[in-house]
Order: C-alpha cells, then structure tokens, then sequence
C-alpha cells in the first residue's frame, strides 16, 4: 500500500450515513411501492456507456456535463447523464422482447459534470415513470394518477399537480411569433412567470422582437386559454383514477423548459414546502423517434427524490421508528444467554444488536443511547440464575425484570 | 441531435430488464432484512472517489483494473472499486460521529476493468457487512451467524459454511516455510487444493522451494491442525447465535486469497448449487489502519451476488408470483368504469395496471398473456349496464362475471 487514504470526498459527490440513508431508503420504498400498485416495471441500464450513445443528445450545454473519458481498450466512455436516452437505447434493443405498451420505473444515480451548489449534486439520484408505446390520454392520465399516489403515499399533506398542454401554449402564441422569435423561444420565456414577475417577462419577450403591444397580448393569450378537449380528457380520467379534484391545477402559462414535449405538460408542487417543483413531465411523443429512429410515443415524469426525500425529512413524515436496531443485546462476562437472546429475538422478527465485546455495562448502555436504540436487554449473572432478562427502555429509563417471552411481547409491539 | 443510438452496450456491462431485476430486487430485499434483523446499518459512498482514495491500495495487478480518469478540473478521478477501501475513509472522515462499534451493510456496484467472461462483470453489485471496532469473537460470530441467515432467509436447501483459523495456518506452516517461499505463499498455493488435486499441489509447493519430504509435511500438517481456542469459541458463539452444528465445517486447508487476513477466515458454500464461493471473508485487524492510520478491527464478509440470484432462480427459490401488475384492466369504448374499478384495487393495495389505450380486447388479452399477467379484469357495455365485471383468470382461462368487491377478494387472494 503505497500511502494511507486523504479521508475527503469529491466536490459535489456525498456519502450517505446510516441515519441518511435509511431516510432515503425510505422513501425509495414508498415510491416504487406505488410504482408497482400501477403496473410499472423495473429496469436498470450500466452506469457506462458508449459516448456515442450519450453524447449529442441533451445539446451542446449538456455535453459539457457529460462524464466522459478513454478506457484502457480506447473505447470512448460516459457515465450515465439521465435516464431517457439509456431507455431510448434499450427500446431500440430490445424491441422483440419488451410489450408493445412498456411501463417502466428506473431509480439509478446519474453524473453531471455540474457547477456543485446548494442542493445540486454531480451525482445524484433520478427516479423516473414513463408508458412508452402509447399515444392515449389513459396513459396521460395513469402517469399523473401514479404521480399523485407516489406523493400522497409518503404522506404530504398537500399535493398540487401543475397540468398545461403544450399545444395551447403553441395556438394561443402562434400569431406572435416573430422572425427573430419562434413560438419555443416565446413559450421559454412566458415559463419564468413563476419565477420571475411579470414586467421582466415582458421586457424579455420585448428584447427577443415583440412589440410592447404583442407582448402585451401573448401573456393575454395564454392566461386566457382553455383546456383543450386532450387536457380536458386527460383531466377526467386522471380524476377517475383517483386524484382529487382540489389536488390538479389547470395552469395555462405553465410551460416546462425542455423543448421535447408535445401534449400535456405537468408538475408537482407542495405548497407546505415551497421550494420549487418536486417532479415534472408531460408527453413526448417524437423523442425516442429522434433518439432512436423507433417511432414510439411516450409519456413520463421524473421525481425530484432528492427534494422530496429533504421535504419527507422536514415534514415529519419518515417514522421515528425507521432508526437501526430495536433492541441492544448486552453482553456480561458469561456471554452465553445473551447470545441465545439474541437468536429468539431474531427468529421474532426483532432487530437486534449484539454488542460485539465484553465491556463495563455502562459504556454499552452509553453505546445504546448514543446510537438511539430503543431498548437494552441485560442478562447478568442474576438474571441467568433465575432465567430471566432485564429489559430497559431508554426512552423513558424505567428497567423490568422480566422472562425473555415477556420481553419478546413488549419488542414486537 | 447529432446521431440516433447504436443499440449496443459495452462488453462486461449489463441491462436488468424487468423479469431480471425483479429477480435481483427480491434477493435484495431479503438480505436486507436479515441485515437489519442484526442490527447492520446501510452505508451509500460515491461511484467516483479521488483516484489516490483508491490507487496503490490493492496491489499493482488490481490497479490496473481500476476505471480511473482525468476530470475537466483536471482532478484524477476513479470508479468505486470495491467497497472497503471507501469504508476506511469513512472511518477515517466521520471517526467522531461514527459508533465506536460501527457494523454496517453496503450493497453498491463495482467497476472492474477485467476480461469480461461466463460470470465475470465490469460491473457488478457487491454485497458486503462488516463490523469495525471489535477485537471480540462475538463480533466474528455475529458475522457468521448474519451470513448463516442471509442465505436461510432466502430459502437455499442446505448451506455450509467453511471456517478456518489463519493463526492455525500460521503455526502449522510456519516451519516449512525456506528463503524462497514465506508462510503466506505457502499458504497461497494450499489454498487451491479446493480446485486442484493434491498432487498439483505438492508440485507447486516443491517448485517454490519445499522439499518433496516437506511439502508432504506441510499438507499433512495443515490437514491434521486442530482448532485454535479462538476458533472454537467463535464456532460457540455462532450455534448460540442460531447457526446450526451441521452448517459449520472446520476447514483446516481453507485459506482465502487475500493477504490481509488476521484471524477467522470463512466462505459459503451451497452443495445443491456446487459452483464454488458464494462469499466469504474474515478478519482483518490490520487492514483499515495500513489504509486509513486508524487503528480499527474489522470482521466481515462479501456475498457473492450474481451467483446467489442465479442460484435462488434455479433452485427455484424467487416466488412465481415475483411478477408485475396481478391484474390488467382492460379499456373498452367507454373507459370510464375500467378507471374507476383500477382505483378501487389499487386502493386495496392490487397492483393494476391499465391497458393504456381502446384496442381490440383479444389484443388486451394476449397482451396480458405475452406479460405474463395473472388476471384480466374487463367492464364492458354488458357488464357496465348491470354493474358488474368479468374477471378472467389467465392460467385456467375461466371466467366469472361478478361484483367488483367479489373480485378484489379473489384478486387480494
């Protein structure tokens, strides 16, 4: 070993502790529990790649963010940017062998070569549904139903779902357009009215050529939309799938920045946690066709899980009961009964610990309540001479003396 | 966009489509929770790590294999390349609020620049639990019994565990070792009499520099080692911790690949699935301070994961109803009551899926026969008017027209 590890991670890439990771294994759980109950598949792809396949997809920009380097072979590698265009490549695959109406969900950590900043990671977890192969407002409407129910299933209390058409915004602003502003560049900008206030939407979209007048009006135009009979449709039946009423929003200048959706355009907001958007998707129908030259349309949503796991953690909604052991099995000079303890609790179905080394028993009682466990069971040479256990709740600090059947029943509650 | 995918992904890696991953998510889940039961606590360190984290760490021949490349920052990057050498730096970085008895689970991918061949993955998933900070024999114990039950728990028929004592090794070897050949390369050649015959054996041994008298001696030494005070105790504590007398063998010419350990070896063995190692490891006191400078015991082992989902597929252990969606609900002319009935099951919690578009029902029904779907659910004009829906099993081919209630009972079965 040629020299002893510097103990630093990489800017921008994290490590997950017990106490973290468990929150997120969490809501990873719930997530694609619910993912399941709506027939959605799993699927992984590697976390390298061919560039080819990866690069020149997402544009010049994304590029620049993309992890690529030679291997040792000279193969042009990259690490997984997203998960779409791995899709893309596994539809063009697999063809045969997948149903012609693919729903899949992928939970898979992607790489961008990004600027760190708060809550912007270079690797960072994704968490995607989408129904390929299907141009039907049904398959609109089960994603935004299982996007409802992934959220309501961990427990936010409110769930607002953002929903637009995209070809509203494209009849509502198409006479504005203007040489030196297409309808895309239009629908860019009139998109930072939820960031930005009115007056400087207007200045940009008076700098990209409109007339004050126009521009006026195309903010006019596309307030003053409705639904069009798809969105109307996809609304019903996202209803009677199950989404409340009060939870889906028509939100006419709603526009979603990525330029590759075609129909219904949607996002998650929870208004008890205004931090931005937690999830967005909509329809795309020609994408997989440009990636791919498969001619399949496709509908989905990317979940921002690593918001959705900070707003879980802030809004109380992971169990104080979702720590590591239940119970910390001590260990006295005989170890003997406490190991056979150990096994009944284990064979109930009760995590428990064994201290691993003979120690004073207040350290391991120190260890316990450091670590947050629960319970302490003792068996000390008093307790094995009467065949019984001494079982503390650090909690409350009151102990009991008690057979270890006793002490199962109070563990397993 | 610049180019359409080549549907091609790199030798060595993999897609898990969705029956595989199934597979994989389900072995998975199941040692996770024997993880759990005995108090391990989930780990998560970056895919890439500075290179000098990783380099120089496992040997020269090892770093070759070591994915490792130079950033846009010009900073050396590297590929996770197992998990213990991130592990020492964990230790290493986070010492103060780390237990000081810290027994963790990792379940990540590794990237290893190998030949690829039958078996052998660029990436791969490892499995591994350690408990760092115990000099005990619990600690080993608590070890063997975890990786006894992991492999219960999943259900393989008969399981043995092999286990040996490096010190036994040590002492019964020391003797014979010459100028040429020291205790650990006497050692290293002993421990292929697993996969060769004794001859090769002793051949090897003569050609480092044992006499053919000694060589004999030697293998007559090893085969006839006792346990070692140390052994026996944590063979004990491991029957008491549940493992059963017939799942231990005491394997006195078991000695493990690596160099690094100190003490209890062990590896798994499934004799109905005779395909070598399932997992093995041992302890390591030295290890994690020649990696990190922190003086920190260590006992733990890696599973072999592939080979245990292909062992638990073959022998049949992943339930046939480790499957997708157990009904699809067909859409007819009017979809409005299929939508509603999909949210009725899956609030029952009934994985659903919804057939995502108006097709011709027998198409809907092969679809769900290709799937592999247990059940179809179909509300036509019929059975709409009445109320009622046709519940179709897709194994026997009967079907029933029944309430919706009557088949969520049959269905939450």
């Amino acid at each position: 070993m040629s020299s002893k590890i510097k103990p630093q991670t990489l800017k921008g890439f994290r490590d997950f502790l017990p106490a973290e990771k468990r929150k997120r294994d969490y809501v990873t759980q719930k997530i694609k529990k619910t993912f399941e109950l709506f027939g959605f598949e799993p699927l992984e792809t590697p976390t390298l790649e061919y560039s080819e396949v990866i690069l020149g997809k997402y544009g010049k920009e994304a590029d620049k963010m993309v992890y690529s380097f030679k291997d040792k072979g000279g193969r042009n590698l990259s690490l997984r940017y997203d998960q779409t265009v791995p899709t893309a490549r596994v539809l063009a695959q697999y063809q045969n062998s997948l149903p012609k109406c693919f729903r899949r969900y992928q939970i898979q950590n992607v790489f961008r070569a990004d600027k760190p900043q708060k809550g912007r990671y270079r690797e960072f977890t994704q968490c995607d549904i989408d129904i390929f192969g299907s141009t039907s407002p049904i398959a609109d409407a089960e994603i935004i139903a299982c996007t409802y129910f992934a959220f309501k299933n961990i427990g936010y209390p409110k769930i607002i779902l953002r929903i637009n058409d995209r070809q509203t915004l494209f009849s509502s602003l198409k006479s504005f357009s203007t040489k030196t502003a297409d309808v895309l560049s239009i629908i860019q900008t009139i998109d930072k009215l939820d960031k930005k206030d009115k007056l400087s939407v207007l200045q940009e979209l008076i700098k990209k050529g409109l007339s004050s007048k126009n521009a006026n009006a195309a903010l006019a135009a596309v307030a003053g939309a409705a639904l069009t009979p798809n969105l109307k449709q996809i609304i019903e039946q996202s209803k009677l799938l199950g989404v409340p009423n009060q939870a889906i929003e028509f939100t006419p200048n709603l526009a979603r920045g990525l330029d590759y959706y075609t129909g219904m355009i949607f996002e998650v907001i929870l208004p008890e946690y205004p931090l931005g958007s937690f999830g967005g998707g909509g329809r795309y129908d020609n994408l997989i066709n440009k990636l791919s030259g498969y001619n399949i349309p496709a509908v989905g949503i990317a979940f921002g899980f690593d918001r959705m796991v900070e707003a879980a953690d802030e809004l109380n909604l992971i169990p104080k009961e979702n720590t590591g052991a239940k119970v910390l099995v001590t260990i006295f000079e005989d170890p003997q009964p406490a190991l056979a303890a150990a096994a009944v609790l284990r064979q109930k179905n009760i995590n428990a610990e064994v201290f691993p080394a003979q120690d004073k028993i207040d350290k391991q009682l120190k260890y316990a309540n450091r670590k947050g466990v629960n319970f302490v069971l003792m068996i000390g040479p008093d307790e094995a001479a009467k065949n019984m256990v001494t079982l503390k709740n650090m909690q409350t600090g009151k102990q009991k003396t008690i057979t270890l059947d006793q002490a199962t029943d109070v563990l397993a509650r």
